[in-house]
């Protein structure tokens, strides 16, 4: 996969890309649109149920919308499926999931289109809107940096879906859209991301984008609880919490004098701060001790 | 495929669907929202070359726009393609011609997702603007039946493809969304669809949705000139005008009092009067003898 070159080209014809979704100024406010697919050979594992599979379709484009703090106004889902799979039901449970995830959101679902297609794949739009969106760029040397949730849910999914634990590897696949926080934390946030490609990734992206560096410290990241159960050793511990990605949590930066009524709004944990570009994104692993965080994660 | 009956299940699911694209009533305007998929396997002929392939993939969504009367504000289009693809730089083709039908149409293109895939597969989503959406229901007794440009554009492209006269065909294959018709004929169309599951097929939806009957001459409706050339029979020529679908072009009734306004804005044929519902949907293929029509069409 070569996919970090094509989004630089894809960036280079369109530069309204990089953000977490497109935002398109419309009279006084704004609309956002963004679009996610998920494809049975390399998003969907083995043991998803149907129902799972529809909530975490159009889960991906309602988190993007949740990272611009924009209100969810129609969700569209595309779906590809063979014919055995028309056959067999399939598409009936994950159309009840799709519509479950975006009424759990106040998202209205408003159709979609269906086709013939060798694998089951399925392709979420959604529009929102928000007066003030919340790009990646914007955090300001200072600024508190901050997460919603827990880190590690899909590392842990997946790993129970290997194991064969179907119950909770599906209560697990089938995250929450942080769609209410990222609207309530939309006036005070510098800058806001998802956390889609891994804790260590969507830092450097809003580093690079806010030309800032950040300081974070590895004991305040909360993880799932599974991700303690199931990590075999403190280093897999780390690429769980950090690594994996498709957390699907926000990111965000926030100014301290915001933190009461931020805090009153949303659950969240501080994990670090902004600090100047020169000083690079730093994992504080000890007390005292910041090595330079690896730039790497989940590649879709 | 039973694709029918898979539609009237999200019907019931989804009261919304059945129009070319959702609508979501917004201030004092309304939002439109449409996705639609197309794949290797049963949609992208041999010899289709990306620039035509990712024209098309955002022209079926401007497509559905224009069959409610809307102004484009957006456009993404989510891409997935087996790796070797990516490698060929197909990508930046199909890219390339997206990007030229959004520019043809003043639409804005504003970014996508993009995934590794077994095979090709592109789901564009548009999001445009109508303040008075025309829809399928609407048509009264009396109305014209009109369709712009002519028929057969797709059928004729395939028969092409299939012949290896991959100039021709790749320019039938990226198809004119009709965007422009659209806008220009919202204040006058009584109903409105696109042709994508063929003529016949669309006047069964227009006539079901508006609960009337159509009667239609055959000779009246414009067919490309390819199809003359290339329909060795007259029953070939019939099924290649009325049931290969993915015209593309616009159905609409309209009042014959707009005829002239109409007809000033818009390049059109009228090719029948709508009927009570009680005579159905009936095509007269020889002076004074009109026969019903049909209802089958391309299902995708």
């Amino acid at each position: 996969m070569r996919e970090r070159e094509m989004i630089r080209l894809l960036q280079r014809k369109l530069p309204t890309i990089g953000d977490d979704a497109a935002v398109l100024p419309f009279g006084e406010t704004h609309l956002v649109l963004t679009t996610d697919m998920l494809y049975r050979g390399s998003d969907i594992p083995e043991g998803a149920r149907p129902w799972a599979i529809g909530w975490r379709a159009v889960a991906v484009s309602l988190s993007d919308l949740a990272a611009m703090g924009a209100r969810p106004l129609g969700v569209v889902l595309a779906l590809g499926a063979p014919r055995f799979d028309f056959e067999r039901g399939l598409l009936e449970g994950v159309l009840e999931g799709a519509l479950a995830c975006c009424d759990s959101v106040d998202a209205p679902y408003v159709g979609g289109d269906l086709s013939a297609h060798r694998e089951l794949t399925l392709v979420s739009a959604a529009v929102g809107e928000a007066e003030r969106p919340v790009l990646r760029k914007g955090a300001r040397v200072g600024d508190l940096v901050c997460v919603t949730g827990a880190m590690g849910r899909t590392a842990a999914a997946l790993k129970l879906f290997e194991r064969g634990d179907r119950e909770r590897a599906n209560r697990l696949f089938a995250f929450p859209p942080r769609v209410r926080e990222g609207r309530a934390l939309a006036p005070y946030a510098t800058s806001l991301i998802d956390v889609s490609d891994g804790l260590a990734r969507s830092l450097h992206l809003l580093g690079e984008a806010g030309e800032v560096g950040f300081r974070v410290e590895y004991e305040a990241i909360p993880v799932v609880p599974e991700v303690e159960e199931l990590a075999q050793s403190a280093e897999e511990r780390r690429e769980m919490a950090l690594f994996w990605g498709e957390d699907f949590e926000l990111l965000f930066t926030l100014p301290p004098g915001y933190l009461r009524r931020a805090g009153e709004a949303v659950e969240f944990a501080v994990i670090g701060e902004v600090v100047p570009p020169s000083e690079g994104i730093r994992l504080e692993e000890a007390p005292g001790r910041a090595n330079p965080l690896e730039d790497r994660g989940y590649e879709h």
